[in-house]
């Protein structure tokens, strides 16, 4: 597609996207009332029950399954300000060790009956047995100019909305965010204090690993970044563009896409939740088909929910990123719409009700 | 079987719990840092997959599946003095929806793939289909003597034993407990303040929504039941007998003999968690194989986790009770074991290290 194909794409698709459903969550909520458990004793099932009719439009609302997990990588130019311990050969070996099942999220995706599929958007080198819809090779440091062209842009949000097609026409009914990609908390901290309005400083955190000195360069590459490409949450695609990453471009395609087919969208760590920020910034109504599934520990993961105005499902100490928190609570998001479909009513069940 | 021969069952029980493996937690905690993640990145999963490995006595541990949530059901004579404001016909209703299907952890169970099978253990009536190991028709009422003789605690006690016997048998490599009984919570928070020490006005919270002068009389009768009884830690057979239920005794049968078959036991909220400092009272290494599920929002769970050193998985708001918060972390047990016996490491899968 030419970079103004990719343009009338992602305007389609948020013209497409309709707020989630209130009535439909004010239906649910009044069924859980007719459910045999005392008023409110399933807590944030019950929430996130009622979240899933308002995005699907009915109630009860359909189990969200089958669930289709995309780990988009790449690789960040800003790494060469030594923001993170680990190589970037890391990336494509990861991406090749999530496709061979052996990561922490291929196993998680297992055990909790996701599909997955790794989407190579942007790393240094392909690799073999990695999808390849690759736009650049790696992006450029972000934190001396802009990360990639907003045509670059453009098309990596276009991978992402093609995936959120071809996932809906596939049947799928749910989908999760992932990624892997050496230095993208860099861009997610960058991203966050855009978006939020925290200082650099405030939200971003240790990722894989910096510490000491290696988290002050990192923090000094944030508030760069923002100031030297100028970027603000009134330009949205501009600030992508300029301190974000391909695959925060990718993920802005995928729950953008997801929202305008109404499908839930499960997100992951501080990176997924960047680019919610992002999403939203295009389409506030796009988040109203997100489901946070953990809070991590990166500081800035707390103020980008808040923006969100999501709460977390798990609270694991989770800070491994791939997808692995979204598909950890994958089976929580199920049930809470089982609950919803198949708990008997206390006239049903011939169940008394309580006397005050 | 008689009440000594009851009794001898449960001392053989006792005699053959073995403190968990420390050697195989260390093991796992090793094997942690050679998978294919940041250290630590896993958070909590981690400490429940060291923890499995040691309940297993091998790292890595086996997956806890096929799993069978046990619900034992029974009344209460303290419901006499007004402390819930469902009438005790609801214990026999909801066991029955429990085997029916409708209730939110038949929902639960199903959607996450455990057995589960209700046992009446003594509510006031039997119902048919619901399997008959009764005891005696409901406890007497705490608030003015014993709930049960010492015979009629063995009896229960050992319906939970055999219970756990009849599962390993069966090959079942987890156990969860879950209960109802119309007024348990009452008991529970007896137990509770009993085997911690705290206040009883401190650990009785609303259950299933006791407020107001309702919620003042329950404190009351928790307060009169341990003192009227002489409740004391030191002497936990008889406190167990004086403020339990039936339920609660079945649970602490079924608690020491998943900890006696090397099974871990996944608790669900106050009740459950109650019954497991009977548990521990009598054996203090049973509670290394206990896993805590959630922390509800009873006030008594949290001084009940803190006594038995154990740290809630979910934190989900959830009060329903049946074994249903338990069964909701039953996908992240399993896949916390899962991570350990299949994740590839570094030198497996061909992924560097970090630089620091």
């Amino acid at each position: 597609m030419t970079a103004s194909e990719q343009h009338s794409h992602l305007n389609e698709t948020l013209a497409a996207i309709r707020p989630v459903a209130a009535e439909c969550i004010a239906e649910a909520a009044e069924r859980q009332l007719t459910l045999t458990k005392p008023p409110g004793s399933l807590g944030e099932l019950e929430s996130i029950g009622n979240r899933l009719a308002g995005i699907a439009r009915c109630c009860p609302p359909p189990i969200p399954d089958p669930a289709l997990l995309v780990v988009f990588a790449a690789d960040h130019g800003v790494q060469a300000q030594g923001v993170s311990p680990w190589p970037q050969a890391v990336t494509r070996q990861m991406a090749l060790n999530i496709v061979s099942g052996g990561a922490a999220v291929s196993v998680l995706a297992r055990s909790h009956g996701a599909e997955l599929r790794v989407v190579d958007v942007g790393m240094l080198e392909p690799v073999d047995g990695v999808e390849d819809r690759r736009v650049r090779s790696g992006s450029a440091d972000l934190s001396e100019g802009p990360a990639m062209t907003e045509d670059e842009l453009l098309q990596a949000i276009g991978v992402g909305l093609a995936v959120a097609d071809e996932a809906a026409k596939a049947g799928f009914r749910c989908l999760l965010g992932g990624e892997v990609g050496i230095g993208n908390t860099t861009a997610s901290a960058a991203l966050i204090s855009v978006f939020t309005g925290a200082a650099a400083e405030v939200v971003t955190g240790a990722g894989a690993g910096a510490a000491g000195e290696m988290l002050q360069r990192k923090r000094e590459a944030v508030r760069r970044g923002i100031e030297v490409n100028g970027a603000t949450a009134d330009a949205p695609l501009a600030a992508l563009a300029a301190v974000g990453g391909l695959e925060h471009a990718a993920l802005v395609g995928l729950m953008l896409g997801g929202a305008a087919h109404g499908l839930p969208v499960i997100l992951d760590g501080v990176i997924v939740c960047s680019a919610a920020l992002a999403a939203q910034a295009l389409c506030p109504a796009a988040s109203g088909y997100f489901i946070a599934a953990h809070n991590g520990t990166e500081p800035g993961i707390v103020e980008a929910l808040r923006a969100l105005d999501l709460h977390q499902i798990l609270d694991l100490g989770l800070r491994l990123g791939e997808g692995s928190g979204a598909v950890a609570a994958l089976p929580l998001v199920r049930s809470a719409a089982a609950i919803l479909r198949e708990m008997a009513t206390f006239s049903s069940a011939g169940v008394s009700g309580s006397t005050v």
